[in-house]
């Protein structure tokens, strides 16, 4: 199937893959599935239940792999998919809940890949939003929803304009804000509040902006004893997560 | 220039890439590198006392390219080394040294980008090596080089035939042996011990295999509230990183 086929099917839409992807998209009732083309195998492998939702034909692996880039690990699945609809702030969160929430904010992280394990990480210790700016983030895609390994479907994605303007919005909720940086006054451990909480974090390349550590009411670091100077961002994502999440389990 | 001629200048050696990579090779002194090609600007930001190493040329981004898989991403500097002559359990591990050590074993995990960044976050908490099996890991390259930001050359990357003989041999050691799994009976920070440590996780598809498993002390799990299975296994270590190296920075 030429490029030109596959745009002319994917007006406004993305193919979504990879068997994890596929059933957390078919889970979601927010997600609409325009097609899926499955191998016999996939179709088992997600079962009738999920499949029922959507129009969907089976095909070989070769066809499935036709419909995405090359090298997808598409794992005998293919979902065209609309994005899903822009949800706020204000939406996702409330502040004050019964149980402390925690979301992580992400300034001008670029790589799906590392996007793609943060959301997966998000939804494993269960933070309540990732929240990333819309036009320094990677969109929604398949590469993304592979790496989240179906984490984009269950933590909300929540893309604003202003990441300042979003940890003013998250300060008014009630959220304690921690940025996360090698040079931070306190230890990670230190920092998590018994309340709602946001983790900020920068790009490896450049760490935070100025304007986005301002807004934030403290700055914690990982300790290290190593020789290097800083963690792959997912991983920092993930032991920030790690951390957070121990004082929403004892407090549940 | 083609891959004919690349093999034919590379017999048992590999390209590094990246300013992180070829910087940690060049202070590598168990690291040969032959050849170096890059340009001004990456010239300038490795510096002169790492470059008087090595027979280096100067060129164009797109020459550096050339000599590279395509879409490396390579700053402006490709290194040809030869791989890190092979080290064993013995040579790296001593046990009972006057500060805890802690070594990660990695069962059959074969992705270049995972292990690298296993690496990269295994040298910022100091651990004492990554130990592999040398049929189910990948091999010293580029990409895990890359990956790894430079932690290749920084932490002893020990390829071992048979991963239950290494931890048979890390528990002569008197390495308390931890192995990581969702079904664990134990909480991770309640299984780090005062001592030696090794961490053992298996691959994100199968887990660890039942041999593995049962050369271990203990199996821990990673508590998570959330939606999700399980997380990216380069996370996953990274958390029992943070997690074991509070030990050791208590012990200090």
């Amino acid at each position: 199937m030429s490029r030109k086929h596959r745009s002319k099917e994917a007006p406004g839409g993305l193919w979504l893959y990879g068997l994890h992807a596929a059933r957390a998209a078919l889970a979601n009732p927010r997600r609409v599935v325009r097609r899926a083309l499955l191998t016999e195998r996939a179709g088992e492998e997600i079962g009738r239940p999920l499949l029922g939702r959507v129009r969907h034909e089976t095909g070989t692996a070769e066809a499935v792999g036709r419909l995405l880039p090359p090298g997808s690990v598409h794992q005998g699945v293919a979902l065209l998919c609309e994005p899903l609809p822009r949800r706020d702030i204000d939406d996702v969160l409330t502040g004050g809940a019964t149980k402390p929430q925690f979301v992580l904010v992400l300034d001008q992280i670029n790589d799906p890949q590392n996007v793609g394990a943060i959301l997966r990480s998000a939804a494993a210790f269960g933070a309540a939003a990732v929240i990333v700016q819309d036009r320094h983030a990677p969109p929604e895609s398949g590469a993304l929803a592979k790496a989240a390994s179906g984490a984009l479907d269950i933590v909300p994605y929540l893309q604003v304009v202003n990441i300042a303007r979003a940890l003013e919005e998250l300060g008014r909720l009630g959220f304690w804000r921690i940025a996360l940086a090698a040079d931070g006054e306190t230890a990670l451990s230190e920092a998590a509040p018994s309340g709602d909480a946001a983790i900020v974090l920068g790009s490896e390349g450049s760490g935070l902006r100025r304007l986005v550590r301002e807004r934030c009411d403290a700055a914690a670091f990982i300790p290290m004893a190593g020789q290097m100077e800083s963690l792959n961002v997912s991983n920092a994502a993930a032991i920030a997560l790690y951390e957070i999440s121990r004082g929403t389990l004892a407090a549940v």
